[in-house]
């Protein structure tokens, strides 16, 4: 059991970018051999999302594949093919992010998939639902914020769509898809069968925000417009200080009335305008106006100092420099400087849940594209013969002769 | 295994509000009996995030809260405390949103717990994780968009912070706690040993936020700033039509040139300008302005159904609104009208992802408060004459008479 709690769990991973990795990412992190089944041109994130130092590891691409082993495979090639069967044929899990009609083509489908592996979990992550009309419609995660809800809640915000400027649609149905297999290893164990899970994007992004925002069109007939004001309020944003914004969620009486006398103010604990939760609510525009007069004054430092002593909850609105030197992230130690073999030293992200026991001992660095065909493949039986000649035959990329390593490795 | 893969599995859930019932929710949707256990006052989501017709069931109580059921006790009496001590001696998983101390208050602390329950699986849902110095701080959503970097990505993008209109960080902690859940069962099987995991919410967010926009600053020393710019770029937003606005991801040759030709436009394949992938870079204001320009001159509709054509990635910035009546959600059957006891025809939120045989069949509508005290303690062994008294002591709240329960259905 010191391997982490997903131990012998062999992943065949055919996802490339952001959605897949990230889910993959979960189970790598807790123990499971994760295999990363690259084509030759390898995973277009290595390249994606700014530069690295040997141009072949982005930064996105070293947080999202950490733990995980490379294979780099031409399957247009009737033996790159061959072994890609033999991997899944061995595998515990198989997940693509190809629709229906690709992983078809290369024949695999759902019961080609079984029928080499009947105790197989094979995860599908899809744009769209395949039963639906946009099945066959190519996916990203600007389309998903889109469609999804996420572009409308601003909208519902401010009058204008707008992206989340990460690649959220990604990320939270990457945690949907990791929890969706999770569910089927445990459901495996009860009666020894895998099973298939599609896990569309579209649908999941839609049950996920309108979870929060159908509002009162959740009522049929609906009792209202959609939406939950409270969150959906312009007003309600970080308010600037003299040297950054702060964020504060003063709601009750007790915290509004604490925070009126942390700026000074006691008296408006008593203004009419100010004086409930009702009152702030319908002079909300004033009260938010009152709020960005008084924060102007002081640091973001000294008004978090005054604002814990009063219990007024509050908490910095940080930039991305100014996160990465978080004191209590600090006392954690949730970022750690570690050596990646081609990259040199990096600022590695460590798990953020305590959890004895489950998670994988140590970290593997992020592989570099086919790290570790040839051991893969020593693994599934084939000789040391034949993986060079698949090799020469660049029926695999595996790693690149002395001189070619020594090349990549930091000064 | 007719009940959900979770089945068998008791989960004792003293959360509210967003962050813990929506970690429960992924619990109950696949098996899980889950108890919310709720005070006199009952769970403030309830109330907040918009009315309904019984006053007690917010919409958002409604989508966060479907297939579990309800006891409320009061924890400030001895007998309210040892009911749920009894009740967490007969359960699987424990979930809470109690900082530390004041869990220890009621007596629950981890070595309590596990003294009586050494099988127990405990998950603590914290703010900030306990050993580092923001340990005893509140935390609110727009507290942890704010220190988690999900305020400053805005701020990356535009130059001034702002927070993501929805409970963001309360969801994605939740799926993230749910996930965490998972692998502690899954242990469990292997090792018939409970245990502890603390999933801190500024943690995950951070380390959510990062993996995606540390950027140069992953290299130490640093490469450059943080941040992917191509996400951040603040001109990529969807883009108005006449009538709404359109995503758009063309970002090949490929698909730009698709797009030139299916705005009418095909000399622009050929401009130096926007010819390839780095001149549209190099020109990405007055690419994005041509966009811009190009699709105001049509309906959403009507440009959706040439991109289509055409293979140019592109899905419509939904509304609120607008995605309710989707077309492909309407074939796969997302939203779905329900009845629910309290508050008549609602529309309920099918699960989005295809397993057969994973999820509980069927619905159970959200609970109303106490709904099941009775049945709940009636499984621990307290007798028909003892629940009685508890009620009329209001140890527990438990459904009232008849004629209250008539007041409280549809007409």
């Amino acid at each position: 059991m010191n391997g982490g709690v997903l131990q012998g769990i062999k992943v065949v991973d055919l996802t490339s970018v952001v959605v897949g990795p990230v889910a993959t990412m979960f189970l790598a992190d807790y123990g499971a051999d994760v295999i990363k089944v690259e084509a030759p041109a390898g995973d277009l994130l290595r390249k994606l999302g700014g530069a690295s130092r040997s141009g072949q590891l982005s930064p996105k691409f070293l947080h999202f594949n950490r733990n995980k082993r490379s294979i780099a495979i031409d399957l247009k090639s009737a033996e790159g093919m061959a072994a890609l069967r033999k991997l899944i044929a061995s595998a515990d899990i198989c997940v693509s992010n190809m629709r229906g009609a690709a992983m078809k083509r290369l024949g695999l489908d759902v019961d080609s998939l079984f029928a080499m592996n009947p105790r197989l979990i094979y995860c599908s992550l899809v744009g769209f639902g395949q039963k639906g009309r946009y099945a066959a419609k190519p996916a990203y995660d600007g389309i998903i914020q889109g469609v999804g809800g996420l572009t409308g809640i601003f909208e519902a915000a401010d009058g204008k769509p707008r992206f989340v400027p990460m690649t959220m649609a990604d990320h939270v149905v990457g945690l949907i898809a990791a929890k969706m297999m999770l569910l089927q290893i445990i459901q495996r164990e009860k009666t020894g069968q895998g099973g298939a899970i599609e896990v569309p994007m579209f649908e999941n992004m839609a049950a996920f925000v309108m979870s929060e925002h159908m509002g009162q069109l959740t009522f049929d007939p609906p009792r209202g417009p959609p939406g939950d004001q409270r969150v959906l309020d312009p007003g309600a944003r970080p308010i600037a200080t003299s040297d950054g914004h702060i964020c504060i969620s003063a709601n009750t009486d007790a915290q509004a009335f604490a925070f009126f006398r942390a700026i000074g103010r006691p008296e408006l604990c008593e203004d009419p305008r100010f004086c409930s939760v009702k009152a702030r609510y319908d002079n909300v525009s004033e009260y938010f106006a009152l709020r960005e007069d008084a924060l102007r004054t002081r640091t973001t430092a000294e008004w978090l100092e005054i604002f814990d002593c009063a219990d007024v909850p509050a908490g910095q609105s940080h930039t991305l420099e100014t996160l990465l030197t978080d004191e209590h992230l600090q006392d954690v130690g949730l970022f750690r400087v570690t050596n990646h073999p081609a990259e040199g030293d990096i600022l590695n992200i460590r798990l953020p849940n305590d959890a004895d026991d489950l998670a994988r001992p140590g970290y593997s660095p992020p592989p570099l594209q086919g790290q570790h065909s040839g051991d893969i493949l020593a693994e599934l039986g084939y000789s040391d013969e034949e993986i060079e000649r698949l090799r020469l035959a660049n029926v695999i990329v595996a790693p690149g002769r002395p001189q070619d390593e020594e090349k990549r490795m930091p000064a």
